[in-house]
Protein backbone atom coordinates (compact mmCIF):
# COMPACT_ATOMS: atom_id res chain seq x y z
CA UNK A 1 0.00 0.00 0.00
CA UNK A 2 2.94 2.40 0.16
CA UNK A 3 3.20 2.52 -3.19
CA UNK A 4 -0.40 3.42 -3.82
CA UNK A 5 -0.21 6.27 -1.17
CA UNK A 6 3.08 7.92 -2.61
CA UNK A 7 1.28 7.64 -6.16
CA UNK A 8 -1.70 9.42 -4.84
CA UNK A 9 0.17 11.52 -2.45
CA UNK A 10 2.17 12.44 -6.01
CA UNK A 11 -0.97 12.97 -7.90
CA UNK A 12 -3.04 15.06 -5.12
CA UNK A 13 -1.25 18.49 -5.59
CA UNK A 14 -1.36 17.93 -9.84
CA UNK A 15 -4.98 17.35 -9.83
CA UNK A 16 -5.54 20.32 -7.38
CA UNK A 17 -3.37 22.46 -9.31
CA UNK A 18 -5.28 22.05 -12.33
CA UNK A 19 -8.09 22.18 -10.93
CA UNK A 20 -7.91 25.64 -9.38
CA UNK A 21 -6.72 27.01 -12.68
CA UNK A 22 -8.96 25.30 -14.72
CA UNK A 23 -12.26 26.74 -12.53
CA UNK A 24 -12.93 30.69 -13.40
CA UNK A 25 -11.89 32.99 -11.13
CA UNK A 26 -14.11 33.90 -8.20
CA UNK A 27 -13.19 37.85 -9.00
CA UNK A 28 -14.49 37.28 -12.26
CA UNK A 29 -18.44 38.02 -12.87
CA UNK A 30 -20.36 36.60 -12.10
CA UNK A 31 -18.80 36.60 -8.85
CA UNK A 32 -21.35 34.53 -6.51
CA UNK A 33 -21.43 31.65 -9.39
CA UNK A 34 -17.60 31.52 -9.42
CA UNK A 35 -16.92 31.60 -5.86
CA UNK A 36 -20.33 28.42 -5.67
CA UNK A 37 -18.32 26.74 -8.32
CA UNK A 38 -14.74 26.63 -6.85
CA UNK A 39 -16.82 25.72 -3.52
CA UNK A 40 -17.96 22.86 -4.94
CA UNK A 41 -15.25 21.48 -6.66
CA UNK A 42 -12.15 22.58 -4.12
CA UNK A 43 -13.80 20.85 -1.15
CA UNK A 44 -11.49 18.43 0.04
CA UNK A 45 -12.91 15.72 -2.34
CA UNK A 46 -10.78 11.72 -2.36
CA UNK A 47 -9.84 12.91 -6.32
CA UNK A 48 -10.79 8.82 -6.69
CA UNK A 49 -11.91 9.39 -10.47
CA UNK A 50 -8.64 11.03 -11.38
CA UNK A 51 -6.91 8.85 -9.39
CA UNK A 52 -8.59 5.61 -11.78
CA UNK A 53 -8.22 7.91 -14.64
CA UNK A 54 -4.45 8.15 -14.29
CA UNK A 55 -3.87 4.62 -12.79
CA UNK A 56 -5.54 3.66 -15.72
CA UNK A 57 -3.60 5.00 -18.08
CA UNK A 58 -0.43 3.81 -16.46
CA UNK A 59 -1.80 0.18 -17.08
CA UNK A 60 -3.01 1.26 -20.44
CA UNK A 61 1.01 2.11 -21.33
CA UNK A 62 0.75 5.45 -20.43
CA UNK A 63 2.43 8.48 -22.57
CA UNK A 64 2.56 12.52 -21.98
CA UNK A 65 0.40 13.17 -19.04
CA UNK A 66 -0.68 16.88 -19.33
CA UNK A 67 -3.71 15.84 -21.71
CA UNK A 68 -4.86 13.22 -19.07
CA UNK A 69 -4.75 15.10 -16.37
CA UNK A 70 -6.99 17.57 -17.85
CA UNK A 71 -9.71 15.03 -19.06
CA UNK A 72 -9.25 13.54 -15.45
CA UNK A 73 -10.29 17.23 -14.11
CA UNK A 74 -12.79 16.70 -16.50
CA UNK A 75 -14.16 13.94 -15.42
CA UNK A 76 -14.39 15.30 -11.63
CA UNK A 77 -16.14 18.67 -12.58
CA UNK A 78 -18.77 16.47 -14.32
CA UNK A 79 -18.77 14.04 -10.71
CA UNK A 80 -18.97 17.54 -8.99
CA UNK A 81 -21.76 18.62 -10.21
CA UNK A 82 -23.53 15.53 -9.92
CA UNK A 83 -23.22 15.81 -6.00
CA UNK A 84 -24.53 19.43 -5.79
CA UNK A 85 -27.78 18.79 -7.76
CA UNK A 86 -27.90 15.04 -5.83
CA UNK A 87 -27.93 16.93 -2.35
CA UNK A 88 -30.42 19.35 -3.68
CA UNK A 89 -33.94 19.71 -1.28
CA UNK A 90 -35.75 17.97 -4.41
CA UNK A 91 -33.16 15.16 -4.33
CA UNK A 92 -31.32 13.60 -1.65
CA UNK A 93 -32.13 17.11 0.36
CA UNK A 94 -28.54 16.92 2.44
CA UNK A 95 -27.19 20.02 4.24
CA UNK A 96 -23.68 18.66 4.78
CA UNK A 97 -21.01 17.03 2.51
CA UNK A 98 -17.53 16.83 3.65
CA UNK A 99 -17.51 18.23 6.63
CA UNK A 100 -18.99 21.67 5.44
CA UNK A 101 -22.66 23.26 4.12
CA UNK A 102 -23.74 21.86 1.15
CA UNK A 103 -24.01 23.92 -1.84
CA UNK A 104 -27.73 24.58 -2.16
CA UNK A 105 -27.25 25.62 2.00
CA UNK A 106 -24.08 28.01 1.39
CA UNK A 107 -25.20 29.60 -1.98
CA UNK A 108 -29.05 29.45 -1.88
CA UNK A 109 -30.90 26.56 -4.12
CA UNK A 110 -31.35 28.52 -7.41
CA UNK A 111 -27.41 28.91 -7.66
CA UNK A 112 -27.12 25.70 -6.74
CA UNK A 113 -28.81 24.28 -9.72
CA UNK A 114 -26.98 26.90 -11.51
CA UNK A 115 -23.26 25.54 -9.91
CA UNK A 116 -23.82 22.11 -11.22
CA UNK A 117 -24.94 23.20 -14.54
CA UNK A 118 -21.95 25.02 -15.29
CA UNK A 119 -19.68 22.89 -13.86
CA UNK A 120 -21.17 20.04 -16.56
CA UNK A 121 -20.48 22.56 -19.15
CA UNK A 122 -17.24 23.09 -17.97
CA UNK A 123 -16.40 18.95 -17.49
CA UNK A 124 -16.88 18.90 -21.60
CA UNK A 125 -15.56 22.00 -22.40
CA UNK A 126 -12.08 20.95 -20.56
CA UNK A 127 -12.34 17.22 -21.77
CA UNK A 128 -12.59 18.57 -25.34
CA UNK A 129 -10.03 20.99 -25.64
CA UNK A 130 -7.55 18.40 -23.88
CA UNK A 131 -8.41 15.27 -26.28
CA UNK A 132 -7.56 17.06 -29.91
CA UNK A 133 -8.75 14.91 -32.54
CA UNK A 134 -9.57 12.26 -29.99
CA UNK A 135 -12.41 14.76 -29.09
CA UNK A 136 -15.37 12.93 -30.52
CA UNK A 137 -14.75 9.83 -29.12
CA UNK A 138 -13.96 11.04 -25.62
CA UNK A 139 -17.00 13.23 -25.19
CA UNK A 140 -19.37 10.73 -26.63
CA UNK A 141 -17.87 8.38 -23.76
CA UNK A 142 -18.22 11.12 -21.01
CA UNK A 143 -21.67 11.99 -22.30
CA UNK A 144 -23.00 8.61 -22.67
CA UNK A 145 -21.66 7.55 -18.71
CA UNK A 146 -23.13 11.18 -17.45
CA UNK A 147 -26.57 10.94 -19.31
CA UNK A 148 -30.05 9.20 -19.13
CA UNK A 149 -28.30 5.92 -19.20
CA UNK A 150 -25.75 6.56 -16.74
CA UNK A 151 -25.19 8.81 -13.97
CA UNK A 152 -28.64 10.44 -14.45
CA UNK A 153 -30.34 7.58 -15.07
CA UNK A 154 -29.47 5.92 -11.79
CA UNK A 155 -30.28 9.44 -9.68
CA UNK A 156 -33.44 9.30 -11.40
CA UNK A 157 -34.35 5.56 -10.78
CA UNK A 158 -32.46 5.92 -6.71
CA UNK A 159 -35.61 8.49 -6.46
CA UNK A 160 -38.09 6.48 -7.82
CA UNK A 161 -37.39 3.77 -5.86
CA UNK A 162 -36.77 5.45 -2.42
CA UNK A 163 -39.29 3.87 0.15
CA UNK A 164 -40.42 0.78 -2.21
CA UNK A 165 -39.28 -2.46 -0.91
CA UNK A 166 -35.72 -3.43 -1.53
CA UNK A 167 -35.14 -4.97 -5.07
CA UNK A 168 -31.76 -6.82 -5.57
CA UNK A 169 -32.17 -6.33 -9.59
CA UNK A 170 -32.97 -2.64 -8.85
CA UNK A 171 -30.41 -2.17 -6.75
CA UNK A 172 -28.15 -3.47 -9.05
CA UNK A 173 -28.77 -1.15 -11.93
CA UNK A 174 -28.86 2.05 -9.26
CA UNK A 175 -25.27 1.00 -8.12
CA UNK A 176 -24.26 0.16 -12.27
CA UNK A 177 -25.55 3.28 -13.47
CA UNK A 178 -25.57 6.01 -10.66
CA UNK A 179 -21.65 5.42 -9.51
CA UNK A 180 -20.38 2.02 -12.46
CA UNK A 181 -21.13 4.41 -15.26
CA UNK A 182 -18.54 6.88 -14.47
CA UNK A 183 -15.98 4.79 -12.83
CA UNK A 184 -15.91 2.59 -15.60
CA UNK A 185 -15.51 5.32 -18.27
CA UNK A 186 -12.34 7.08 -16.16
CA UNK A 187 -10.70 3.83 -16.69
CA UNK A 188 -12.19 3.63 -20.23
CA UNK A 189 -10.66 6.93 -20.46
CA UNK A 190 -7.35 6.58 -19.28
CA UNK A 191 -6.81 3.90 -21.82
CA UNK A 192 -8.16 6.25 -24.64
CA UNK A 193 -5.54 8.85 -23.89
CA UNK A 194 -2.72 6.14 -23.62
CA UNK A 195 -3.84 4.92 -26.89
CA UNK A 196 -4.43 1.70 -25.59
CA UNK A 197 -5.90 -1.19 -27.96
CA UNK A 198 -9.36 -2.50 -28.11
CA UNK A 199 -8.48 -5.26 -25.28
CA UNK A 200 -6.82 -3.35 -23.04
CA UNK A 201 -9.69 -1.07 -23.38
CA UNK A 202 -12.35 -3.93 -22.86
CA UNK A 203 -10.57 -5.22 -19.90
CA UNK A 204 -10.32 -1.91 -18.18
CA UNK A 205 -14.02 -1.52 -18.52
CA UNK A 206 -14.66 -4.82 -17.01
CA UNK A 207 -12.39 -3.60 -14.13
CA UNK A 208 -13.73 -0.03 -13.99
CA UNK A 209 -17.79 -1.27 -13.64
CA UNK A 210 -16.79 -4.02 -10.97
CA UNK A 211 -14.64 -1.73 -9.02
CA UNK A 212 -17.78 0.88 -9.40
CA UNK A 213 -20.23 -1.58 -7.90
CA UNK A 214 -18.10 -2.31 -5.12
CA UNK A 215 -17.33 1.32 -4.25
CA UNK A 216 -21.21 1.99 -4.31
CA UNK A 217 -21.59 -1.02 -1.88
CA UNK A 218 -18.85 0.15 0.37
CA UNK A 219 -20.35 3.52 0.33
CA UNK A 220 -23.45 2.02 1.62
CA UNK A 221 -21.64 0.05 3.98
CA UNK A 222 -20.43 3.30 5.40
CA UNK A 223 -24.02 4.88 5.87
CA UNK A 224 -25.07 1.37 7.82
CA UNK A 225 -22.00 1.59 9.79
CA UNK A 226 -22.59 2.01 13.55
CA UNK A 227 -20.59 5.21 14.45
CA UNK A 228 -19.65 8.69 13.55
CA UNK A 229 -15.88 8.24 14.38
CA UNK A 230 -13.89 8.70 11.37
CA UNK A 231 -16.98 9.41 8.73
CA UNK A 232 -17.33 12.45 7.28
CA UNK A 233 -20.64 12.12 6.01
CA UNK A 234 -24.08 11.84 8.49
CA UNK A 235 -24.92 8.62 9.04
CA UNK A 236 -28.22 7.18 8.21
CA UNK A 237 -29.26 8.71 5.55
CA UNK A 238 -30.22 6.48 3.53
CA UNK A 239 -31.70 4.55 5.82
CA UNK A 240 -33.98 7.28 6.82
CA UNK A 241 -35.01 8.02 3.19
CA UNK A 242 -35.42 3.98 2.64
CA UNK A 243 -32.83 4.44 -0.54
CA UNK A 244 -32.70 0.94 -2.49
CA UNK A 245 -29.30 -0.56 -0.83
CA UNK A 246 -27.42 -3.82 -0.73
CA UNK A 247 -26.83 -3.40 2.74
CA UNK A 248 -30.78 -2.81 3.56
CA UNK A 249 -32.10 -5.66 0.87
CA UNK A 250 -29.28 -8.50 1.94
CA UNK A 251 -27.87 -7.61 5.33
CA UNK A 252 -24.62 -5.75 5.94
CA UNK A 253 -22.57 -9.31 6.11
CA UNK A 254 -23.96 -10.48 2.53
CA UNK A 255 -23.14 -6.74 1.32
CA UNK A 256 -19.83 -6.95 2.27
CA UNK A 257 -19.17 -10.21 0.47
CA UNK A 258 -20.51 -8.92 -2.47
CA UNK A 259 -18.04 -5.97 -2.13
CA UNK A 260 -15.06 -8.39 -1.45
CA UNK A 261 -16.50 -10.35 -4.86
CA UNK A 262 -16.60 -7.24 -6.94
CA UNK A 263 -12.73 -6.46 -5.76
CA UNK A 264 -11.72 -9.77 -6.75
CA UNK A 265 -13.41 -9.81 -10.01
CA UNK A 266 -12.04 -6.06 -10.84
CA UNK A 267 -8.75 -7.82 -10.21
CA UNK A 268 -9.08 -10.63 -12.23
CA UNK A 269 -9.78 -8.38 -15.36
CA UNK A 270 -6.53 -6.72 -15.40
CA UNK A 271 -4.95 -9.85 -14.36
CA UNK A 272 -2.71 -9.80 -18.03
CA UNK A 273 -1.51 -6.69 -17.26
CA UNK A 274 2.05 -6.40 -15.94
CA UNK A 275 3.45 -4.43 -13.44
CA UNK A 276 2.31 -1.15 -14.75
CA UNK A 277 -1.43 -2.19 -13.50
CA UNK A 278 -0.05 -2.15 -10.03
CA UNK A 279 -2.06 0.91 -9.08
CA UNK A 280 -5.22 -0.34 -10.16
CA UNK A 281 -4.96 -3.77 -8.70
CA UNK A 282 -3.54 -2.01 -5.02
CA UNK A 283 -7.11 0.39 -5.56
CA UNK A 284 -9.36 -2.17 -5.63
CA UNK A 285 -8.00 -3.26 -2.40
CA UNK A 286 -7.97 -0.14 -0.78
CA UNK A 287 -11.62 1.37 -1.67
CA UNK A 288 -12.47 -2.15 -0.46
CA UNK A 289 -11.11 -0.67 3.15
CA UNK A 290 -11.99 2.83 2.88
CA UNK A 291 -13.29 4.70 6.33
CA UNK A 292 -14.82 7.97 4.19
CA UNK B 1 -40.97 36.60 -46.50
CA UNK B 2 -42.05 34.10 -48.89
CA UNK B 3 -39.05 32.11 -49.03
CA UNK B 4 -38.24 32.76 -45.35
CA UNK B 5 -41.42 30.28 -44.83
CA UNK B 6 -40.73 27.90 -47.26
CA UNK B 7 -37.36 27.19 -45.43
CA UNK B 8 -38.53 27.10 -42.19
CA UNK B 9 -41.55 24.89 -42.89
CA UNK B 10 -38.88 22.59 -44.75
CA UNK B 11 -36.49 22.49 -42.18
CA UNK B 12 -39.60 22.02 -39.33
CA UNK B 13 -40.06 18.32 -39.99
CA UNK B 14 -36.40 17.61 -40.37
CA UNK B 15 -35.30 19.11 -37.21
CA UNK B 16 -38.60 17.30 -35.30
CA UNK B 17 -37.62 14.19 -36.90
CA UNK B 18 -33.90 13.95 -35.86
CA UNK B 19 -35.14 15.15 -32.37
CA UNK B 20 -37.23 12.39 -32.11
CA UNK B 21 -34.68 9.63 -33.01
CA UNK B 22 -31.69 11.35 -31.29
CA UNK B 23 -33.88 11.22 -28.01
CA UNK B 24 -34.15 7.93 -25.70
CA UNK B 25 -37.40 6.17 -26.10
CA UNK B 26 -40.16 6.60 -23.58
CA UNK B 27 -40.52 3.01 -22.67
CA UNK B 28 -36.35 2.14 -22.40
CA UNK B 29 -36.11 2.51 -18.54
CA UNK B 30 -35.55 4.66 -16.43
CA UNK B 31 -39.06 5.53 -18.25
CA UNK B 32 -40.30 8.33 -16.26
CA UNK B 33 -36.88 10.47 -16.75
CA UNK B 34 -37.62 9.30 -20.77
CA UNK B 35 -40.60 10.28 -21.12
CA UNK B 36 -40.14 13.67 -19.55
CA UNK B 37 -37.07 14.52 -21.51
CA UNK B 38 -39.38 13.97 -24.53
CA UNK B 39 -42.16 15.98 -23.04
CA UNK B 40 -39.49 18.59 -22.66
CA UNK B 41 -37.87 18.85 -25.77
CA UNK B 42 -40.81 17.65 -28.51
CA UNK B 43 -43.66 20.31 -26.88
CA UNK B 44 -43.64 22.13 -30.04
CA UNK B 45 -40.50 24.87 -29.54
CA UNK B 46 -40.19 27.07 -32.62
CA UNK B 47 -36.54 25.46 -33.40
CA UNK B 48 -34.98 29.14 -33.94
CA UNK B 49 -31.63 27.82 -33.25
CA UNK B 50 -31.61 25.08 -35.52
CA UNK B 51 -33.16 27.47 -38.05
CA UNK B 52 -30.01 30.10 -37.35
CA UNK B 53 -27.56 27.20 -37.59
CA UNK B 54 -29.04 25.95 -40.48
CA UNK B 55 -28.78 29.37 -42.61
CA UNK B 56 -25.94 30.01 -41.15
CA UNK B 57 -24.84 26.78 -42.53
CA UNK B 58 -25.66 27.82 -45.66
CA UNK B 59 -24.81 31.45 -45.99
CA UNK B 60 -21.07 30.36 -44.97
CA UNK B 61 -21.17 27.77 -48.04
CA UNK B 62 -23.35 24.70 -47.14
CA UNK B 63 -22.24 21.47 -48.22
CA UNK B 64 -23.86 17.86 -46.89
CA UNK B 65 -26.68 18.12 -44.25
CA UNK B 66 -26.42 15.58 -42.18
CA UNK B 67 -24.23 16.01 -39.73
CA UNK B 68 -25.38 19.72 -39.45
CA UNK B 69 -28.77 19.05 -38.65
CA UNK B 70 -27.52 16.57 -35.73
CA UNK B 71 -25.52 19.85 -34.35
CA UNK B 72 -28.24 21.94 -34.34
CA UNK B 73 -30.60 19.57 -32.82
CA UNK B 74 -27.61 19.50 -30.19
CA UNK B 75 -28.01 23.00 -29.88
CA UNK B 76 -32.03 22.68 -29.25
CA UNK B 77 -31.28 19.76 -26.50
CA UNK B 78 -29.08 22.40 -24.46
CA UNK B 79 -31.56 25.58 -25.26
CA UNK B 80 -34.52 22.82 -23.87
CA UNK B 81 -32.66 21.94 -21.30
CA UNK B 82 -32.05 25.42 -20.05
CA UNK B 83 -35.88 26.33 -20.57
CA UNK B 84 -36.61 23.21 -18.01
CA UNK B 85 -34.38 25.06 -15.44
CA UNK B 86 -35.35 28.16 -15.84
CA UNK B 87 -39.11 27.29 -14.85
CA UNK B 88 -37.89 25.69 -11.60
CA UNK B 89 -39.43 26.57 -8.31
CA UNK B 90 -35.79 27.94 -7.55
CA UNK B 91 -35.61 29.93 -10.64
CA UNK B 92 -38.30 31.78 -12.13
CA UNK B 93 -40.89 29.34 -11.22
CA UNK B 94 -43.19 29.60 -13.85
CA UNK B 95 -45.72 26.70 -13.97
CA UNK B 96 -46.88 27.65 -17.93
CA UNK B 97 -44.68 26.95 -21.44
CA UNK B 98 -46.06 26.68 -24.94
CA UNK B 99 -49.49 26.48 -23.68
CA UNK B 100 -48.40 22.96 -21.46
CA UNK B 101 -47.15 22.53 -17.70
CA UNK B 102 -43.70 22.99 -17.30
CA UNK B 103 -41.64 20.04 -17.20
CA UNK B 104 -41.65 20.21 -12.85
CA UNK B 105 -44.93 20.78 -13.03
CA UNK B 106 -46.63 17.92 -14.98
CA UNK B 107 -43.55 15.19 -13.50
CA UNK B 108 -42.17 16.96 -9.92
CA UNK B 109 -39.02 19.20 -9.40
CA UNK B 110 -36.70 16.39 -8.64
CA UNK B 111 -37.07 14.66 -12.00
CA UNK B 112 -37.26 18.21 -13.64
CA UNK B 113 -33.56 18.74 -12.55
CA UNK B 114 -32.65 15.25 -13.21
CA UNK B 115 -34.00 16.53 -17.22
CA UNK B 116 -32.42 19.05 -17.62
CA UNK B 117 -28.74 17.30 -16.49
CA UNK B 118 -29.83 14.62 -19.11
CA UNK B 119 -30.65 16.69 -22.26
CA UNK B 120 -27.00 18.64 -21.52
CA UNK B 121 -25.79 15.31 -21.93
CA UNK B 122 -27.27 14.56 -24.70
CA UNK B 123 -26.31 17.43 -26.03
CA UNK B 124 -22.90 17.59 -26.16
CA UNK B 125 -23.21 13.61 -27.20
CA UNK B 126 -24.79 14.31 -30.22
CA UNK B 127 -22.84 17.03 -31.15
CA UNK B 128 -19.44 15.37 -30.89
CA UNK B 129 -20.79 12.23 -32.37
CA UNK B 130 -22.18 14.08 -35.24
CA UNK B 131 -19.01 16.49 -35.44
CA UNK B 132 -16.01 13.64 -36.39
CA UNK B 133 -12.25 15.30 -36.07
CA UNK B 134 -14.17 18.74 -35.37
CA UNK B 135 -15.12 17.71 -32.08
CA UNK B 136 -12.55 19.58 -30.39
CA UNK B 137 -13.42 22.94 -31.89
CA UNK B 138 -17.24 22.21 -31.75
CA UNK B 139 -17.95 20.84 -28.32
CA UNK B 140 -15.44 24.04 -26.90
CA UNK B 141 -17.90 26.73 -28.70
CA UNK B 142 -20.95 24.82 -27.64
CA UNK B 143 -19.53 24.36 -23.67
CA UNK B 144 -18.18 28.10 -23.41
CA UNK B 145 -21.30 29.37 -24.95
CA UNK B 146 -23.64 27.67 -22.65
CA UNK B 147 -21.40 27.59 -19.48
CA UNK B 148 -20.62 30.41 -16.86
CA UNK B 149 -19.97 33.33 -19.28
CA UNK B 150 -22.35 32.46 -21.46
CA UNK B 151 -26.12 31.17 -20.26
CA UNK B 152 -25.68 29.89 -17.21
CA UNK B 153 -24.05 32.90 -16.27
CA UNK B 154 -26.65 35.05 -18.00
CA UNK B 155 -29.12 33.64 -15.83
CA UNK B 156 -26.96 33.52 -12.53
CA UNK B 157 -26.71 37.13 -13.09
CA UNK B 158 -30.47 37.22 -14.31
CA UNK B 159 -32.01 35.67 -10.46
CA UNK B 160 -28.78 37.94 -8.73
CA UNK B 161 -30.45 41.42 -10.14
CA UNK B 162 -34.52 40.54 -9.50
CA UNK B 163 -35.49 43.66 -7.81
CA UNK B 164 -32.95 45.91 -7.87
CA UNK B 165 -32.95 48.99 -9.73
CA UNK B 166 -33.14 48.62 -13.48
CA UNK B 167 -29.09 48.88 -14.87
CA UNK B 168 -29.08 49.16 -18.43
CA UNK B 169 -25.28 47.74 -18.67
CA UNK B 170 -26.19 44.86 -16.41
CA UNK B 171 -29.19 44.12 -18.91
CA UNK B 172 -26.88 44.52 -21.84
CA UNK B 173 -24.60 41.77 -20.07
CA UNK B 174 -27.72 39.60 -19.06
CA UNK B 175 -29.07 39.92 -22.32
CA UNK B 176 -25.66 38.99 -24.22
CA UNK B 177 -25.03 36.01 -22.15
CA UNK B 178 -28.01 34.27 -21.62
CA UNK B 179 -29.65 34.54 -24.55
CA UNK B 180 -27.01 35.86 -27.25
CA UNK B 181 -24.19 33.44 -26.47
CA UNK B 182 -25.94 30.65 -27.64
CA UNK B 183 -27.60 31.93 -30.57
CA UNK B 184 -24.17 33.58 -31.65
CA UNK B 185 -22.88 29.96 -31.15
CA UNK B 186 -25.72 28.70 -33.64
CA UNK B 187 -24.12 31.12 -36.24
CA UNK B 188 -20.74 30.10 -35.60
CA UNK B 189 -21.42 26.56 -35.40
CA UNK B 190 -23.10 26.53 -39.03
CA UNK B 191 -19.73 28.46 -40.24
CA UNK B 192 -17.91 25.26 -39.08
CA UNK B 193 -19.85 22.51 -40.35
CA UNK B 194 -19.67 24.58 -43.95
CA UNK B 195 -15.83 25.20 -43.20
CA UNK B 196 -15.68 28.54 -43.91
CA UNK B 197 -13.15 30.80 -43.13
CA UNK B 198 -12.38 32.98 -40.41
CA UNK B 199 -13.53 36.07 -41.77
CA UNK B 200 -16.94 34.48 -42.31
CA UNK B 201 -17.13 32.82 -38.53
CA UNK B 202 -16.23 36.11 -37.20
CA UNK B 203 -18.94 38.19 -39.62
CA UNK B 204 -21.11 35.10 -38.53
CA UNK B 205 -20.68 35.37 -35.03
CA UNK B 206 -20.91 40.11 -35.22
CA UNK B 207 -24.82 38.43 -36.61
CA UNK B 208 -25.65 35.95 -34.32
CA UNK B 209 -24.47 38.23 -31.53
CA UNK B 210 -26.65 41.36 -32.54
CA UNK B 211 -29.45 38.74 -33.45
CA UNK B 212 -29.37 37.59 -29.92
CA UNK B 213 -29.68 40.58 -28.43
CA UNK B 214 -32.21 41.87 -30.70
CA UNK B 215 -34.26 38.63 -29.50
CA UNK B 216 -34.48 39.02 -25.95
CA UNK B 217 -35.56 42.31 -26.29
CA UNK B 218 -38.39 41.43 -28.51
CA UNK B 219 -39.24 38.29 -25.58
CA UNK B 220 -39.29 41.37 -23.35
CA UNK B 221 -41.43 43.26 -25.54
CA UNK B 222 -43.57 40.67 -25.95
CA UNK B 223 -44.25 40.11 -21.91
CA UNK B 224 -44.82 43.92 -21.65
CA UNK B 225 -47.53 43.39 -24.45
CA UNK B 226 -50.88 44.56 -23.31
CA UNK B 227 -53.40 41.56 -24.10
CA UNK B 228 -52.47 37.66 -24.01
CA UNK B 229 -53.99 37.03 -27.70
CA UNK B 230 -51.57 35.74 -29.98
CA UNK B 231 -48.98 35.16 -27.38
CA UNK B 232 -48.33 31.16 -26.10
CA UNK B 233 -46.56 32.03 -22.55
CA UNK B 234 -48.59 34.67 -19.70
CA UNK B 235 -47.80 38.10 -19.64
CA UNK B 236 -46.31 40.21 -17.23
CA UNK B 237 -44.35 37.78 -15.46
CA UNK B 238 -41.24 39.26 -15.82
CA UNK B 239 -42.60 42.83 -14.83
CA UNK B 240 -43.87 40.95 -11.33
CA UNK B 241 -40.58 39.55 -10.42
CA UNK B 242 -38.70 43.13 -11.34
CA UNK B 243 -36.35 41.48 -13.74
CA UNK B 244 -33.67 43.83 -15.27
CA UNK B 245 -35.03 44.45 -18.74
CA UNK B 246 -34.67 47.43 -21.59
CA UNK B 247 -38.31 47.83 -21.91
CA UNK B 248 -38.50 48.02 -18.01
CA UNK B 249 -35.30 50.50 -17.80
CA UNK B 250 -35.55 52.79 -20.89
CA UNK B 251 -39.46 52.44 -22.27
CA UNK B 252 -41.30 50.28 -24.29
CA UNK B 253 -40.37 52.99 -27.35
CA UNK B 254 -37.00 53.20 -26.95
CA UNK B 255 -36.88 49.19 -26.32
CA UNK B 256 -38.33 48.78 -29.63
CA UNK B 257 -35.62 51.26 -31.39
CA UNK B 258 -32.90 49.54 -30.47
CA UNK B 259 -34.07 46.41 -31.24
CA UNK B 260 -34.75 47.46 -34.68
CA UNK B 261 -31.02 48.87 -34.57
CA UNK B 262 -29.63 45.51 -33.58
CA UNK B 263 -31.26 44.23 -36.34
CA UNK B 264 -29.95 46.33 -38.83
CA UNK B 265 -26.76 45.65 -37.48
CA UNK B 266 -27.33 41.51 -37.30
CA UNK B 267 -27.87 42.44 -41.06
CA UNK B 268 -25.06 44.82 -41.89
CA UNK B 269 -22.88 42.18 -40.27
CA UNK B 270 -23.36 40.74 -43.31
CA UNK B 271 -23.56 42.89 -45.99
CA UNK B 272 -20.81 41.31 -47.90
CA UNK B 273 -22.53 37.75 -48.26
CA UNK B 274 -24.17 36.84 -51.06
CA UNK B 275 -27.50 35.36 -51.94
CA UNK B 276 -26.35 32.39 -49.77
CA UNK B 277 -27.25 34.43 -46.82
CA UNK B 278 -30.62 35.45 -47.87
CA UNK B 279 -32.31 33.78 -45.32
CA UNK B 280 -30.25 34.96 -42.21
CA UNK B 281 -31.31 38.50 -43.71
CA UNK B 282 -34.92 37.17 -43.85
CA UNK B 283 -34.38 35.98 -39.85
CA UNK B 284 -33.16 39.68 -38.73
CA UNK B 285 -36.47 40.72 -40.13
CA UNK B 286 -38.76 38.03 -39.17
CA UNK B 287 -37.36 37.64 -35.30
CA UNK B 288 -38.15 41.17 -35.29
CA UNK B 289 -41.96 41.08 -35.88
CA UNK B 290 -42.29 37.67 -34.03
CA UNK B 291 -45.52 37.76 -32.20
CA UNK B 292 -44.56 34.30 -29.61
Amino acid sequence: MDRLMQFLQGLGPEIEGRLTKLLPFADQRPESLHEAMRYSVLGGGKRLRPALTLASFLAAGGGSRTAVVDAACAIEFLHAYTLVHDDLPAMDNDAMRRNRLTCHKAFGEGLAILVGDALQALAFETLAAASGDKADRTVVELAKAAGSLGTVGGQALDLEWEGKNQDPEIIERIDRWKTGSLIACCCRMGCIFAGGDGEKYAKLNEYGEAAGVMYQICDDLLDHAETEQDVAKPRGADKEREKQTYPAAIGVEAARELAVKKSAEAKRAIKDFGREALYLRLLADYLLERKN
